[in-house]
């Protein structure tokens, strides 16, 4: 049987950390300051928001949401980001997902100061992952989170085969970007690869990051045995259980280790959102600081 | 026996296309201009930089070398960035690389223009090739004049297994990106990647693309039976002998389509820069262009 990975203990050992280095910053008298842009009224959002927002208060970070309508226009949305911009207070920017389809999402991410990109969408920021450049940089907090947990189980990278399904934005594009900084060899999948070319691939990998949205998309006897099984789906079923996109029941017959849903990469993703915040309120007064992940 | 891609023959028609756009810049009195830095006197690059040269004149585009001594400062360099980016005649600079030792060539390539990055290499165009935007930003012209060679040979690639070997700014990634955003199931491996691994991925590639260096790398046993097989490689052997990284004569046997060396990728490369060339003047001056590649 699988082991687990507990990615609520680990976040919770991580948000100490991040505790630790924001009462550094306030013995300089700096209180990191994130701002949440929140456009119309998606009740997942809102859960989001006033999640991030609890998580926050706990670690010492002050976060901020700025809340605007349904029907809100982008000049208005733009013109929060360029405010927050310019805000002393605010060290660092995310706008939750989705907006309304009048806004340009991708319009209003660019228009966040690289150096406040909390979630590393800016080109300046994927670039710079993408590039594998050193020195410090905004990362996507969901794979930043996934490497921090596969870091914690000491799971050997270097030059083994890691599959990763999904190739958004948030997750899949910036978790090959890490993995590959990591020495893995990495295979991104995605909708339009044939079913049999994804097991005969799954058939080899030794870590399987799976980020679709589509529930028992993997079932164990796709697995390696002995392989690292990371899901990051989070899918509603009739009966509002909450699954992921792995079969968890045959998948931990096969598998060596592998996150549950929930209590997986979820509470992972917004420890890490703390961690890049508090960084970024370091970079932005020039404090040093020690890197979380190093301490947990 | 595979069919022999000829990258010159392509390359031809392409270079005959951007003369077509060149000559409809020219009624408009644009002479699209390329400024080409040169530090040191690393003979290969003196050569590669006549060439430049060269074929730019063919195809009515105005190259100009700068050429600065081995102890040329980073300084001295980056002003003459500057100037460049100033420089209304110029739409588009590169670097050749290498650059002696003291100057950061990461440095000075950031220090372009993000709109006259003719080798695409600035984090904010490789950011949004990363991210998958739509919209013009130049492009690494190796692996971009690949995806247009691979588009005249009507490779299909949705869906197909891609495995890119050698991960390099300039060719691996974003080559990896190119074919991701073709919508191939893409693998990326590289030095660390142990032998029996990579045989079993190549297995089941229905594209290969291999930027190593590494002469014999990939022989005719490692592919699947009619694979496409892209070499980059431009190895020297004693005796002044020029080949890639595959082994031509046992993978031409198994391979569907290989490219030669030389006469395959290094054409490609030279003409994909002229068509950036001519594709970043007529950005520069707002005059709307048809693609190249769609023409050959």
């Amino acid at each position: 049987m699988a082991k687990i990975i507990d990615g609520k203990a680990i976040a919770k050992k991580l948000r100490a950390v991040v505790a630790t280095q924001a009462a550094v910053l306030k013995e300089q008298d700096v209180i990191p300051g994130l701002a949440v842009i929140l456009v119309g009224d998606d009740p997942a959002s809102e859960i989001y928001v006033r999640n991030k927002e609890r998580a926050a208060a706990k670690v010492g970070v002050n976060a901020k949401t700025f809340k605007y309508p349904n029907d809100a226009t982008e000049a208005e949305v733009l013109a929060q980001v360029e405010a927050l911009n310019q805000d002393e207070t605010i060290d660092a920017i995310l706008v939750q997902s989705p907006v309304p389809s009048q806004i340009n999402e991708q319009k209003v991410q660019e228009a966040i100061l690289p150096a406040k990109d909390v979630d590393g969408f800016h080109p300046e920021n994927s670039g710079r992952l993408f590039a594998g450049q050193k020195g410090y940089y905004p990362i996507a907090n969901t794979p930043r989170g996934i490497m921090t947990m596969l870091r914690h189980e000491e799971i050997d990278l270097v030059g083994k085969h890691v599959v990763v399904l999904g190739r958004s934005i948030l997750v899949g594009r910036p978790m090959f970007a890490l993995l590959q900084a990591a020495n893995a060899s990495v295979t991104l999948l995605h909708r339009y690869t044939p079913a049999d070319l994804r097991r005969q691939l799954l058939a080899t990998a030794d870590v399987v990051v799976v980020a679709t949205g589509v529930p028992n998309l993997i079932m164990g006897a796709d697995l390696k045995p002995g392989a690292t099984v990371i899901d990051v789906g989070m899918n509603r079923l009739p009966g509002n259980k909450l699954v992921g996109d792995v079969n968890f029941e045959t998948a931990t017959k096969v598998a060596g280790a592998i996150t549950p849903v929930p209590g997986g990469v979820g509470p992972m993703t917004i420890a890490t959102l703390l961690e890049t915040t508090v960084e970024l309120a370091a970079n932005h007064h020039q404090i040093e600081l020690e890197q979380g992940w190093q301490n947990i």
